[in-house]
C-alpha cells in the first residue's frame, strides 16, 4: 500500500528517451488497442472486466497508481474526492458571466477548468501532484452540471456528499437522486471510455505537458480538443441525425440520400478499428438496458431501424470496406437513455477522459521529453523583401 | 488585394493528405529550419530581411495572409487591431479574481485568453475567421500589460491608439510612451521569435485545432505549452542565472561548479541547431544596441564576460559538441536591456508567437486531418479483475 499522495514510478526503458525522435512510438502504459482483433486492453485488463465492475473510483484509483486499490486505498481517494466536491465562488462567478454571454456548455467547462487554478492556489492544492490530479477530476462533473444549470436558468444543485462521483453528478444535473440501475449505467459509460491511446485529446495534453507545464493547462488544452467535432463532438451529431430521420419517416431514404451524396454519415466507421470497436460493443448493450428502463420506446426502436438498415446499405454502397457501428452510436443512444440532452454528450465523455488524461500527464512528466515534431516546409520561396511603396 | 476578411487558400497537395500517418511529415509552410547550417526562412524570406524591415502589423498581416500588406492592407488590418484594442469587463473582473489569488503572470495571461470567447460572442466576432484571429492577437498584449499592472498593485493603463501594437504594449505595461528606439528593439525582436516550425506550443495548438476546434481553443493550448520551463519559460531562468554569477562574483568559479556537477547550462545549446541559431546572431546585436543606450552598464558587461567564458568552458568540458549561445540568452538580454522585468518575458515572447500558432491554426483547419499518433504500450499484461476484499 502507498503512502498518501505517493504513486509507483513507471519503469522506463533506455530506448524510450529517443521517443521523440520517432513520433509513432510514443510510450503508453495506460492502454493497448487491437484495432484488427477489435481488443482493447486497459492497463493489462481486458477493459469490459473493468467496464462492467468496477466503480468509477476504483477506476479513478487504477489510472493515477496503476494497480487496483484496496479497502483502505478506495475509502482514502473517495474521501480525497468528496473533500474536493465543491464549486469555488471566484469560479461560480466566472461561470455565471459565461452563461450571461450565451457561452455554449463545453466552452463553459473549458473555461471554468481553465480557471481551476485559482481555487488549487487559494486551497493550497499542489499542481502537479495526486491531489492536483484528485481536484480536477472532482471539479470537471461540478463545474458541468452547475454550468448546464446556469445556461438553462435553472438554480446550482450542492453537491450530495452521500452519494459516489458518478451518482453526484447526475445528482447535480437533475437535482433528484438517480437510480441504481442509472448510476450503473452511467459508471459503465464512463470506465469504457475512460482511455484510449494518443486520441487528439490526450495527445494535447501530453504535448502542453511535455514542457514541464502544469495539470490545469494539460487538461484546458485537451478539453480544447475534445470539444472539435472530429473527436469529442461525434456523439451529439449522431443524435441530430436519428431526429431528423424520426421527423422525416423514413429511414431508408434519408440514408440513400445520404450515400449517394457522399455525405459522412454519423455514428459508423472508427479509423483505428477495423473490425467493431469492442467498447460499441458493450455499450450496445448497455444501451439496451437503459431503454428497457423507458417507458417512451419509440426512439430506441428507431435507432434499432436505423442501424440494421445502415448496416445494410453499406454492404450495398461501399461493398469492398467493413464500416461497423462506432462508439458515438451507442454513446448517443446510452446517454439520451439517461435523458441527457445532446450538449451534455461531450462534457460527460469529459468527465470519464479527464482521468486518462491525467495519468497520460503522469506519464509525461516521468518520460520528461519535450514533443516537438519536424516537418516538411511547403510555402514559397525566394522571397525578397521590398518597401511598402513597392507592393 | 483580398476582400476584408477573405485570405487565399492554401495550395495543398493531395500527398499532404496521409500526412498523419508520419508524424514527421506534418506539412508547414510558414517556416523552414536548417539546423545543420543555421538558417531560418520565414514564407520564403531569410527571416533576418523581416526581422529588421517589417512593422508587426506587417508580420501579422504576412502571416495571416501570406503576403506582404500593400499600403491599403495595411490601413486596414491596422484599424481592425486598433479596434480590437480594449480590455473586456468580464475578462478584467476574471483578472482581478486571478491577481487576488496570487496567480503568476503567464497563467493570469493564459487564464485571461482562455475567457476571449466570451468577449468574442459578446462583441459577434466570428472565432475561426481572420477578424477572431486579430482580436486574439490584439489581446495578448492588452492582457498580459493589464494583469501585470493588477499583480503589481498599479492602476491598468488605458490603451493608446495612437500607438502601433508593439509601442502600445510597453506603453500599457510602463504608463509612458516609449522611445522610438526602444520600441524598435522590440520590434525587431517579437518579428524574430514568431514563428518557428512545430515546437511544442505551436504544435499543441495544432493538435487542438485538428478536431474542427476553434482558435480560442487552440491559443490556450499553446500558452500552456509555452509556460513550461523546457519551451517559453527558459529565458528568465537565463536571467536568474546571471544574476546569480553577479551575485557570487566569480564568473569562471560558478560556471566551472555548473559543468563539473553535470548541471544544466541555461542559454546555450538548442535541440534543432547544430550551428549558432540564426535568430540568436541577430538578437545578439539587438541586444548590444540596446545596452548602448543604457547608462547602467554592468550587467551587460557581466553577460558578454559570462558568454566568452561558457563558450571557452564548454570547449574545454564538452569538446566534441559545437554548443552555441542560444535564442534565450539574448532574449534575457534584450528583455532586461528594455526593463522589462523576468516575469514578462513568456508572455512577450506570447505577444509575438501567437501570430505564428494563429497561422499554424488556419494551415491546420485546411488541412482538415486530425492529429492522432499511434503509440507503444509499455503497461503491464495479463490482469484479472478480483473483487476488493481479495486485494
Amino acid at each position: 500500500m502507498l503512502e498518501w499522495g505517493s504513486r509507483d514510478k513507471l519503469v522506463i526503458g533506455p530506448n524510450y528517451l529517443d521517443y521523440f525522435k520517432d513520433m509513432e512510438n510514443i510510450p503508453n502504459h495506460l492502454s493497448k488497442i487491437d484495432g484488427q482483433l477489435g481488443k482493447l486492453i486497459i492497463l493489462g485488463f481486458p477493459f469490459e472486466e473493468l467496464a462492467k465492475n468496477a466503480s468509477f473510483e476504483e477506476m479513478i484509483f487504477l489510472f493515477l497508481h496503476n494497480h487496483l486499490p484496496n479497502k483502505h486505498e478506495l475509502d482514502n481517494v473517495t474521501k480525497k474526492l468528496l473533500s474536493y466536491r465543491y464549486l469555488d465562488g471566484k469560479i461560480l462567478n466566472v461561470l455565471k458571466n459565461a452563461a450571461e454571454n450565451d457561452i455554449e456548455l463545453i466552452e463553459g467547462v473549458r473555461i471554468g477548468v481553465s480557471c481551476l487554478t485559482m481555487d488549487m492556489r487559494s486551497h493550497r492544492i499542489d499542481r502537479e501532484g495526486i491531489n492536483g490530479a484528485l481536484k480536477i477530476i472532482a471539479s470537471v462533473p461540478i463545474i458541468t452540471a452547475s454550468y448546464w444549470r446556469l445556461i438553462n436558468n435553472q438554480p446550482i444543485v450542492d453537491p450530495h456528499f452521500e452519494l459516489g462521483h458518478a451518482a453526484n453528478y447526475l445528482y447535480m444535473l437533475t437535482g433528484s437522486e438517480p437510480t441504481l440501475e442509472d448510476t450503473k449505467t452511467l459508471e459503465i459509460y464512463l470506465n469504457t471510455v475512460i482511455e484510449h491511446g494518443l486520441n487528439a485529446s490526450t495527445f494535447a495534453a501530453r504535448v502542453v505537458m511535455s514542457t514541464r507545464s502544469d495539470f490545469v493547462s494539460a487538461v484546458t488544452a485537451a478539453i480544447g480538443a475534445m470539444k472539435g467535432v472530429l473527436h469529442g463532438g461525434a456523439p451529439g451529431p449522431v443524435l441530430d441525425m436519428l431526429r431528423e430521420m424520426q421527423e422525416s419517416g423514413d429511414v431508408e431514404g434519408y440514408l440513400r440520400h445520404k450515400f449517394e451524396n457522399r455525405e459522412r454519415l454519423m455514428g459508423f466507421g472508427h479509423r483505428v478499428y477495423r473490425v467493431k470497436d469492442p467498447r460499441a460493443t458493450l455499450l450496445s448493450q448497455v444501451s439496451a438496458d437503459v431503454w428497457k428502463r423507458r417507458e417512451d420506446k419509440a426512439f430506441w426502436a428507431l435507432a434499432v431501424d436505423v442501424e440494421t438498415t445502415a448496416l445494410r446499405l453499406l454492404k450495398e454502397y461501399k461493398p469492398n470496406r467493413r464500416i461497423q457501428t462506432n462508439v458515438e452510436y451507442y454513446t448517443a443512444l446510452v446517454l439520451h437513455g439517461l435523458k441527457l440532452p445532446a450538449d451534455l454528450f461531450t462534457p460527460t465523455f469529459t468527465v470519464s477522459r479527464v482521468v486518462g488524461w491525467l495519468a497520460h500527464c503522469f506519464e509525461q512528466l516521468e518520460l520528461d521529453r519535450i514533443i516537438r515534431p519536424s516537418s516538411v516546409y511547403t510555402g514559397p520561396s525566394q522571397q525578397k523583401w521590398c518597401p511598402i511603396e513597392q507592393r
